[in-house]
């Protein structure tokens, strides 16, 4: 193995890097760590690791929810968490360029000190780095207004499979010299290059938001504001929906004062100032047209925060229920209601709890299967259930995934949503950056056979 | 050759579809013009050349600034104005689906009288393609708010070298299966694969703009009030420059009442409805602050229409000077005044008049050398005078191209711009898609050694 004082083949060590928070996933056994601190030790990893075919995996993190940063066997695994620095923060055009490792709660702070803001905020902001976010293209609740992690993607520097450095992209606002590269890496889940460096756009800060909240009886009431708001050309900051056996995990885990069996709820942001007001209103007067049976607007920012509250703890609201898959499907908004329903209609059919939350604005939804990993006949239930809502979601003219990626978790549904040419103009351009397949091994497509 | 009805050999016909607009770039001999109607004859023709190992050079409407859709000996030009129906337009979720052919005008009419707006409007927007603006990734006026063309495509058909036929991409708001093959093909200039279908993103209409102009004395001052304008958050939807040669040869071209001895002009507008009077009364004030000699903000429509007429007047009035190479470079706006004082000291070295103009907001500069195509010594300086644009550009931390692209102008010095390793990464990109180099070779990239 690699000599080096940032390599590690510690056992324990190991262990505690083997795997992301993707359920289902099983890790292989690394071989070693390596905790590079710079491009060149990075590039010196990759070059011993393409002259010895050994299979390398990129982590950030590992706050992935698709196996993405998972251990395959025999791997070193390449930790960018060392890599941590802003190298700049650039005031007169509105960029920042980092290290990898940065966190991206640690990002936005900076940067919000000068008056400026990063928009992309995956629910793992204060925990996920901004290489992992561009490896996995992150998303979040403010994409509706803002758009996700590659929107903001202005230039990468690329550690090659073989040890070459690349520098792709531009600083400037425009550029079209030459391929796309910075896109093809943005979402390529550590399959095509390490990132080692990256430069972001940014935004002046945006006014704190005001928040509304409506309750509805069902699900489709809930989707059909959805549809009719962002048609009137609102831009809400937030756009985000709750089925109710979502609502009902919260209120287990904290009182609320939410009303008893809800069927669903929205909560609305906008980050537009005095005429967040105007907004919301606006919001409320839809969801009354489409039947809520309660909503709530913030006059102030106290109130405004309560009521986000809920949706901020989902997570380990619905982490209490038991072991758990995050899914992750997005459809057309119009389809929105017919997905929400579907999900539920899987949940009965395989007995599975499946509360389901997520970005309504952007038609992405967070169902959770929720399982018994120590019953195998659970862990089937479960992930007969995650097969049909992948399938449903194709069905309905969306994507298995809308932010959370491949992974391993889901390379065998990607080659049914690519089809057969998409799946072979994949492999020619994984082919093209990684000519003898050591980066990422098996995610995002099938390893080939040896 | 191969036989179809829609494709000919006629000289003359093949003469008319030679060239596109670019300035220096010479055409090759074409062998055949195929104008198909259907995919499946795009198929065929792609099919039949790559069997044949015959290059094929894809067209839109031939209003390319760079040589992209020019001829090269012996070619089938594939031209796509043939396929120019509006599929679909999805009033739900806010996406068109359109041939190629579609011309941006046509689009941008269909779409507004369903209250949505699709924003990419170059100044070609009333006679190129959609198929084009996507090849090309074409900016506009109104980027600097809204995105260039590659925010706005969501999926793609496009028929690959050898004649299959891809679909990639999705209609949801957000996805990550799979590499961003979209983006990938977006702006790759008809040498990866033949765009057949194009699904792009809408939004509500906006409001009609209101426009602010003012004068200065010097580029520098209207430079200084473009980075203090946007740093004050303020989202501008056009946001435009031009020089004193530039407002000179719209004077000279219709009367507009402008002063004499102007140094530079700046336009901005706002579509922001009621808020744009706000949006340009901070213009106003930033303008003054920075010594503006005069500024003008429209109260109403009639008014705005005028304020931006110059700008709408640049390329005939420009045009009327002489033969000409319209440029495009982009810059990190806090080097704008360099750009466009350096561009004004390269007119002087070299003897050759540049006006200049562009979008400032974004640090893109359109300046325009003058020549007398029939002198070859005017010719020759106002070649050293665009190499001296490309250098200063690159030299400013900038890119040779913000939107008009590579084609076969800017093929050599986009090596110089992208570097080894990058160049190598490009070409590995073509190999991977277009293995027998038969898709527009000589583009963007250089043609291999036989
Ligand atoms: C509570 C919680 C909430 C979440 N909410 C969201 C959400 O709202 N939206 C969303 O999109 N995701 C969300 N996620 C998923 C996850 O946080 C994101 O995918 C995040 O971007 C991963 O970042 P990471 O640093 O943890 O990367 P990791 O998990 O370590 O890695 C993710 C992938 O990127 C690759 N990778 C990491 N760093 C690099 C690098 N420098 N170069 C090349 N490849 C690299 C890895 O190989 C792997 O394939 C959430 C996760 C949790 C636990
Ligand atoms: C007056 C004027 C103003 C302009 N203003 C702007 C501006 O503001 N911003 C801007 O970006 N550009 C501008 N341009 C340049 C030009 O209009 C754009 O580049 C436009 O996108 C080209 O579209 P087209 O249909 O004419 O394509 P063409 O010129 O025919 O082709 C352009 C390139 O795309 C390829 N191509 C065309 N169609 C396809 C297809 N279906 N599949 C694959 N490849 C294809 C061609 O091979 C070529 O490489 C301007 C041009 C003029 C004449």
């Amino acid at each position: 193995m690699i000599e080096a004082d940032y390599v590690t083949t510690d056992p324990d060590v190991l262990e505690a890097y083997r795997s992301d928070r993707a359920g289902f996933v099983v890790a292989g056994r690394p071989a070693a760590l390596a905790r590079p601190r710079s491009t060149a030790e990075v590039a010196r990893v990759l070059e011993f690791a393409h002259e010895h075919r050994i299979p390398v995996v990129p982590q950030g993190a590992r706050t992935g929810m698709s196996g993405g940063a998972t251990a395959v066997e025999g791997a070193i695994l390449l930790s960018l968490e060392r890599m941590d620095r802003i190298l700049a923060i650039d005031e007169l055009n509105h960029t920042a360029t980092v290290e990898p490792g940065v966190i991206n709660a640690v990002l936005s702070a900076a940067v919000a000190e000068k008056g400026l803001f990063y928009p992309p905020d995956p629910g793992s902001w204060q925990i996920s780095t901004i290489g992992g976010n561009v490896a996995t293209n992150a998303g979040g609740l403010c994409c509706v207004k803002y758009g996700v992690t590659s929107d903001f993607v202005r230039e990468l520097e690329v550690v090659l499979a073989d040890g070459r450095i690349l520098r792709t992209g531009r600083r400037t606002a425009k550029g079209v010299a030459g391929y796309d590269l910075v896109r093809l890496f943005t979402g390529s889940e550590g399959t095509l290059g390490v990132v080692t460096e990256v430069t972001v756009a940014l935004r002046s800060a945006a006014e704190r938001p005001l928040t509304a909240l409506a309750f509805f009886a069902t699900p489709a009431a809930a989707c059909g504001v959805v549809g009719d708001y962002l048609s009137s050309g609102r831009r809400p900051s937030v756009l985000e929906f709750m089925d109710s056996a979502t609502v009902d995990a919260v209120s287990a885990y904290r009182d609320l004062g939410f009303p008893d069996d809800v069927g669903a709820v929205l909560i609305a942001q906008s980050d537009r100032g005095p005429a967040a007001h105007d907004d919301l209103d606006a919001f409320a007067k839809v969801a009354r047209e489409h039947g809520a049976t309660e909503v709530f607007v913030a006059t102030d920012q106290a109130e405004a925060d309560l009521l986000i509250e809920a949706r901020r703890l989902v997570g380990d609201a619905v982490g209490e229920l038991g072991d758990q898959l995050v899914d992750d499907v997005c459809v057309p908004r119009s389809r929105l209601a017919e997905l929400v329903e579907g999900i539920a209609a899987i949940g009965h059919e395989h007995g599975v709890r499946i509360p389901c939350c997520g970005h309504a604005g952007d038609g992405n939804m967070h169902p959770t299967v929720v399982f018994d990993a120590a019953d195998p006949d659970s862990v089937r239930r479960g992930q007969a259930a995650f097969d049909a809502i992948m399938q449903l979601g194709l069905r309905l003219g969306g994507t298995i995934t809308g932010e959370h990626g491949i992974g391993t978790l889901k390379q065998p549904w990607l080659e049914t949503e690519l089809g057969e040419v998409g799946l072979s103009v994949h492999q020619a351009v994984k082919q093209a950056f990684d000519p003898r397949g050591i980066l990422n091994p098996g995610k995002v497509l099938r390893r080939p056979p040896c």
